[in-house]
């Protein structure tokens, strides 16, 4: 499994995924679920200029399917031609989600046939939020059917993979005018009863803020197991629930 | 879905069920998943005098599946001829959980094929909490397949049903010296981030705690949901949680 969650703030976006993989309990690694395009000098992969737009992805699922759709569109990003997985060519958000859509459809079309054959399946999903140049900052969750929904003031958080065990703290504290370094500081408390329940998801976790207008993917982070400020946090919040509950009127049954 | 939790203490057992049936969101309606024999005086059921034991049954999965089942244990409760499903022959509580299992292959043997052919499928688990003249309160939790596992002072809770939104405060404040009163504001701590964030879970909430030795059931409680004691319970807990996560520090990214 795979913990990934974004929250969409009226400052930007922010962004958390783990890094664990595992075929069984008993083969783990190591593979960064998220993925970014756009700004100035952010990943390699953005040796195309494109100042115009950040676009981060993030991916649950089957590693090998996920992978595929990232290549995908790493090989369409900037292409000289007229390609329906460019990213580059989107003229919003909203446009880079179906392209996001399509190349999983791509990809559905090469493998989903074997791995529906076998009890392996078409897993894929995927978390899509940047910002491209006239809008502001979206948020979109996109299915391994390559179709898709987009955060709203509503509900302004989006999580794929193992998403139960820190779902009620977002649900209880998430909302829209959040500081981007309290967002991020929420998605880590997430995080820690995520990883706590779960060991199919796995430190370090890589974290990324990215403030509206910005045009800068270089606010990102990642926090290993030794993260000084991680197990501060860790700490504080289970010492913090420890005497919330304790200070909680007692039942008279 | 269901929600059911228990918890073996140094003192006793604490035991909460959720009530909410559906088959669909479009139909929902209450059901008790508590069941208990033995005792002096507790439910109709407990006709049968049975002083020297108390058992508590709590069930999930496939209502017509879970109810066969209790019918077959309340049937054979307390028969004056030799019966393999008779709680009341059981003379430990790891023998109760072998009657129960016998109990699921028996409905099993009658419904499973049946359930098997279309989408349903044998879906069933237990919880079994108690104590038998002689031992200690011990907890199993039984599958539908009728084997079983107890709780340890490693692990002393267990859950059936929707388990993974309660569990993180579950891992981080359950321990076996807890009084029985703290015990039971710990399960429904757990219940209210469950309730908050699954439709299929609902009030009202079945609520026992049985105390060491004392062979009574009757420190139950139902708590609606204008239940004054729940709701207090749940404001403090959402406004406990949201100033210890405003006191944690901020990330600095």
């Amino acid at each position: 499994m795979t913990y990934c969650v974004a929250l969409r703030l009226d400052r930007g976006l922010v962004f958390a995924a783990d890094t664990r993989t595992n075929a069984g309990v008993d083969n783990i690694a190591t593979f960064s679920k998220m993925h970014v395009w756009g700004g100035p000098s952010t990943d390699p992969v953005a040796e195309v200029d494109a100042p115009d737009r950040v676009m981060v992805l993030m991916s649950a699922g089957n590693l090998a399917v996920t992978q595929a759709v990232v290549s995908v569109l790493d090989e369409a990003f900037g292409t000289t031609t007229e390609n329906p997985l460019d990213l580059k060519r989107a003229d919003t958000l909203f446009q880079a989600a179906q392209v996001v859509g399509r190349a999983i459809r791509e990809v559905y079309s090469l493998d989903g046939e074997a791995l529906e054959q076998r009890a392996a399946g078409f897993a894929a999903s995927f978390i899509l939020g940047g910002q491209v140049r006239g809008e502001s900052p979206r948020l979109f969750q996109i299915y391994a059917e390559g179709n898709f929904i987009e955060a709203t003031p509503d509900t302004p958080y989006l999580q794929i993979g193992e998403h139960k065990y820190g779902k009620p703290i977002l649900d209880r504290v998430a909302h829209g005018e959040m500081r981007l370094g309290e967002a991020a500081k929420l998605l880590l408390v997430s995080f820690d009863s995520t990883l706590r329940s779960n060991l199919s998801v796995g430190m370090p976790i890589d974290l990324l803020a990215y403030e509206e207008d910005s045009f800068r993917l270089d606010r990102r982070r990642r926090l290993d197991a030794d993260d000084d400020y991680f197990r501060r946090l860790s700490q504080d919040w289970s010492e913090a629930l420890r005497q919330s509950f304790a200070d909680l009127e007692e039942l008279d049954l």
